[in-house]
């Protein structure tokens, strides 16, 4: 399976986190000589589209707050932090914006990442970039995420050489709604480019189609995910547990 | 000290959890010959107020869907048991009310508790039983909280003989805002009726003003809660910490 191969990829410079045969996200394993140390009072953004987005308050700007967070993995996964390095009193800002593809991310990234200055950078990207081809008229092709990507994530390193990458995989469940086989293997092209981009900027890789893929044996698609591309609150904390794996 | 003396207490019916000297939260134990076994398709129902309100949009009603479970610990806990337990497809639904006390829960408990048939009840109340005497013109003494909250779980186990119980403690964070030395000891009456109860009834006991007190050391009480009353984002974290330890 291209999924295992994957796993044992063993030049992978990034970091991929590997999953244990009984409960998935609970046994979620990372190399500890590369996780993050969380600094004190570091910043940590977290950006990308609807899924990091989840209809979080865009008027509130005050960063550890519910509202911030909106209702999806980023609340879980701030409130694991918050707790988790109390100590370090982390500062936790959600940019996430529904919809949005890669040249999107660039075209507000000065205000809502550079400006921002932070410590950790989450990105979770892709799944619009392949959707919108389908649905919404949008001629961007696997080639374009993948340059218009990597030159995010230079821009990024020459802005905030010292900041900690974390790319999540874009994932698409099967079978639920807006996914079907038609997507396959196309989409799957996305995945790669992303864990490709987390090697070649040293990034936390986190694998969530792998990370979903396993769920479904322990309960329906549908029990993770309303639409195949947006998780449903027990598919959110799946996604934060696996998050929270890139951290020491 | 009071609390000290509290979790010592061996001939408690109902089941306290006990804190360990390091990271609290993550290291809160219960006995686990009286955890929770959460059969397959059962409803676990929030009840109280604001606390357990946290937000939620109260036109949804469907269950297991973040809208419904609000901004505070019970979305945070209800994405827990929904990831750790999905075999067994956890019902949850969130029927807390801001600014309740025991009197109005008990008002709208047929068609808000007995009626949806929970198989798990955790309910959180006391704060406004006691803080409404203070600023609300509330006539309520500490006696008043123990006869309705008796009687209402009286009448709950009366229409639900096999219903398992969670009482929450009511909690004060004091020099934050709402909460100054004027609440105590008077509040710590409340705490003690909701312990007392909660052994009487031989529900679940969550000590959650022990859980924030230990948090203290951890970080100022403002990280915590924003107004002595309300969790925070990393203080509901510790709340649903602490009530997953109900569970096996």
């Amino acid at each position: 399976m291209e999924r295992r191969s994957f796993l044992k990829k063993a030049a992978f410079a990034g970091t991929v986190i590997g999953l244990s045969d009984s409960i998935i996200a609970s046994t979620v394993q990372i190399r500890s000589s590369a996780k993050i140390a969380l600094k004190e009072d570091a910043v940590v953004l977290f950006q990308g589209d609807s899924i990091t987005d989840a209809g979080r308050d865009r008027k509130v700007s005050t960063p550890n707050t519910s509202p911030m967070m909106g209702m999806g993995y980023v609340m879980l996964a701030a409130g694991a932090l918050l707790e988790r390095y109390a100590e370090q009193r982390p500062v936790i800002i959600n940019k996430g914006v529904s919809g949005d593809k890669v040249y999107q991310l660039n075209d507000r990234w000065n205000e809502e990442c550079i400006n921002l200055k932070p410590n950790v950078l989450s990105i979770l990207v892709g799944v619009n970039d392949f959707w919108h081809t389908k649905s919404g008229g949008y001629k961007g092709t696997a080639k374009t995420y993948e340059t218009d990507y990597r030159a995010l994530l230079l821009r990024t390193k020459e802005a905030l050489p010292e900041v900690k990458l974390i790319i999540g995989e874009p994932f698409a469940v099967t079978g639920v709604k807006a996914v079907d086989d038609t997507w396959f293997p196309a989409f799957d092209e996305y995945r790669k480019i992303a864990r490709n981009l987390a090697e070649e900027f040293n990034a936390v890789f986190i694998p969530y189609q792998t990370v979903f893929d396993e769920a479904k044996k322990r309960a329906a698609a549908s029990y993770w995910t309303h639409d195949g591309v947006h998780a449903s609150l027990a598919g959110a904390q799946l996604m934060a547990k696996a998050w929270m794996q890139a951290f020491i």
